[in-house]
């Protein structure tokens, strides 16, 4: 191989020009047998188009029931949550982590129980919430198998005007670090929508996952400079533990109509009250809305779902910033939290997710009783299970779900125009 | 700009070490101001991860609804067809591209009218069918808006054994050329199912697009030798005009299980009978089942789904072969058949589609009146329309979309082996 300043890239280069000239050059090169009936299992030494050369150079295996990183999402209701009738004045949302603790499974979650459902910015009061994760508080539930949970009540209360956090202590994560347990969560000091979704992000600490909890009363991550892309939110808080400290990742809300858009960071500590550098690639993952995240071998992976151009996909940054696509999935679970048995060993051989919680937001599909559930999802993105269930190609939709899926009376109107060209 | 042997491919090492090399170099460089909040139309000049890299050079747009190549799609049932109250007797599946003739749309399909639904290889007979799309015929229907249709009846009924399509003739395409009106179609000469879905293609060309149609009774896209990927099946034969000549992309299945896969490769001609060349880089197309292309700017795009590492994307190939994915979508139209204006005008600049149809399979749920039915897509895959309720980044699905994606009975028995690690 010929060294050059460029290295690899110019052999990549070379099997550009050689996988398109053959056919570009009118043929000149000798025409090669056709492709094989047996799909190679590594990238075969011939002449490949651009996707041909993709699956073998993108992803973790050529088809996706060999790819550790490709799964479907299995979705089961969970026992022991009540929502009082689901009238909108109890919900449970962005659940954290699962953690395993003596045995027993532990979750955190934004939990709402109000006199009357959300009612938006304009007519919200202290009592009343503007949104659904508005006058909430984080509280907890354990579960010997993930399905059925016994909920323990509040962990983290508001507290007093002015802490931070007093308007709602929403979208917790855990973190396990020394034997001390930190729950980071969202710290409204406004009510969510007067301008956007605002907040800081603090911390609680613990020594036992039971609590009680001490908050450390101050802004762990703040938001960035006037300007900058993360200045009025700090999201989903996701600690995770890699190369000895803290890696917490973020999502932030910024732009403006209609070009919102939602990306995720990166803030790294050595301790978790901080202080956490941003890091200067900010922001590291594009799309998404939630942050889940998993160590993968020696890097992490991420569930990209529901926003941005690369929603719907698995993605992996071996050096834990730089995100390329792993798998193209479907039908993800929203704010997953997955039970992530590595999440804080600091591994160079993250094994991958099994299950965790996510919720589903709007349960009634009605704005005036609006509130979400907690659900449990499974899925195999572990190196050590081998589930094919899981690894089926696609989700056989039935006809009413793409009925749903009409089209709006603008949209009929613009076609009764009679442009036939359309 | 320095010229080397490598051209850009240069300056993409370059923006790749000047994208990681600060801060996995221990930030050496000065740190630089964060992202600014408005996401910036052009990449910025400043360093970016792998992801932000990405969305200014992978995708038409950063953001997904300035993709022209991104939609959502919306469904609407059709009107003027007869299933005899779904009892599995008759079945229209697999649409044609449409074509606008005289005033009026046309789509040509595949239709099974038996005397009792599928019943599998073993027991079909003569009259019995094994698959969906055993002894079935070529059909044809006409509109004016695309909603309401009126059948119209056979096109290409069953030739003569042992004529090419003498068991079924289905899956048929439409190609204009000179005036004249061609009928590809998929010729089976064996029941469905006995070793796999084997067929070649063949063609019948009329003077009008209501016949009368003659059938050429030769195979024009024959299957591949021993050995190669396509030695068993050429399915969806899918005619495009491009540089003066048809390129034809087609399916097939290729491999054994648990490796069975569906790509798609390109063949070409100067005359419609052929001879038709396979392209040397198939398959040029590594997911996705049916084909589904059109003309966009200089190139051709492909909508890919269901199958394979890379489904629910829409995919570009600015010389036609070397494709790219373009955008990541959701629930997207099976067998996807849209109305292509410039589908045979020998376009140089392809200006995408808006509607087609597609078709939904097993309608009842229920395989002993296994049967199908045709749907109209709507999409904004066009780029003289802009339809902001297309460009929506996400489609929510109710609850029960995602429960009725349950764990199976092995995957309960597995989870309540006790593995407290899963």
């Amino acid at each position: 191989m010929r060294r050059t300043p460029v290295g690899f890239v110019f052999v990549g280069a070379m099997l550009f020009f050689q996988g398109t000239g053959t056919w570009a050059d009118g043929g000149t090169a000798a025409s090669p047998a056709a492709f094989p009936f047996i799909l190679p299992e590594r990238k075969p030494d011939r002449p490949l188009g651009a996707a041909m050369e993709r699956i073998y150079t993108k992803y973790e295996a050529p088809q996706p029931q060999d790819n550790e990183l490709f799964s479907q999402f299995k979705y089961t209701e969970l026992k022991g949550f009540d929502y009082h009738g689901h009238d909108g004045t109890v919900s449970r949302r962005d659940p954290s982590k699962v953690i395993l603790h003596d045995g027993k499974y532990y979750v955190w979650y934004t939990h709402r129980q109000t006199p009357v459902p959300p009612q938006g910015a304009e007519l919200c009061t202290d009592t009343v919430p503007s949104s659904d994760w508005d006058l909430a508080e984080v509280w907890y539930a354990t579960s010997d198998d993930g399905f059925a949970w016994e909920e323990q009540g509040v962990a983290l209360a508001r507290p007093p005007r002015p802490d931070p956090g007093w308007r709602s202590v929403t979208t917790t994560d855990i973190l396990v670090w020394k034997g001390r347990y930190y729950l980071y969560f969202q710290a409204f000091m406004e009510a969510s929508g007067k301008r956007g979704d605002d907040c800081p992000v603090s911390v609680a600490w613990a020594d036992s996952p039971d609590g009680p909890w001490t908050f450390s009363n101050r802004i762990v991550i703040p938001n960035g400079a006037e300007g900058e892309w993360d200045q009025y939110s700090i999201h989903d808080p996701y600690p995770l533990v890699h190369d000895g400290r803290i890696y917490l990742y973020y999502k932030s809300d910024f732009g403006e109509n209609p070009h919102k858009v939602r990306m995720q960071g990166l803030a790294i500590a050595d301790n978790p009250l901080g202080p956490f550098a941003k890091h200067p690639l900010n922001p590291v993952i594009t799309s998404g809305h939630e942050t889940s995240l998993f160590p993968f071998k020696e890097g992490v992976a991420a569930l990209v779902y529901k926003d941005g151009p690369e929603h719907n996909t698995v993605q992996y940054a071996k050096d834990w910033v730089n995100f390329e696509i792993a798998a193209i999935t479907e039908l993800m679970p929203w704010a997953a939290a997955p039970y992530v048995p590595d999440a804080f060993t600091d591994t160079w051989d993250g094994r991958g997710i099994t299950w965790g919680l996510a919720h589903f937001i709007n349960y009634n599909d009605d704005w005036k009783t609006f509130h979400s559930v907690l659900v449990r999802f499974d899925c195999d993105l572990s190196r050590d299970l081998d589930d094919p269930e899981m690894k089926e190609q696609r989700v056989n939709h039935r006809p009413e779900v793409y009925y749903r899926q009409g089209l709006s009376a603008r949209q009929r109107e613009r076609m009764a125009g009679g442009n036939r060209q359309e």
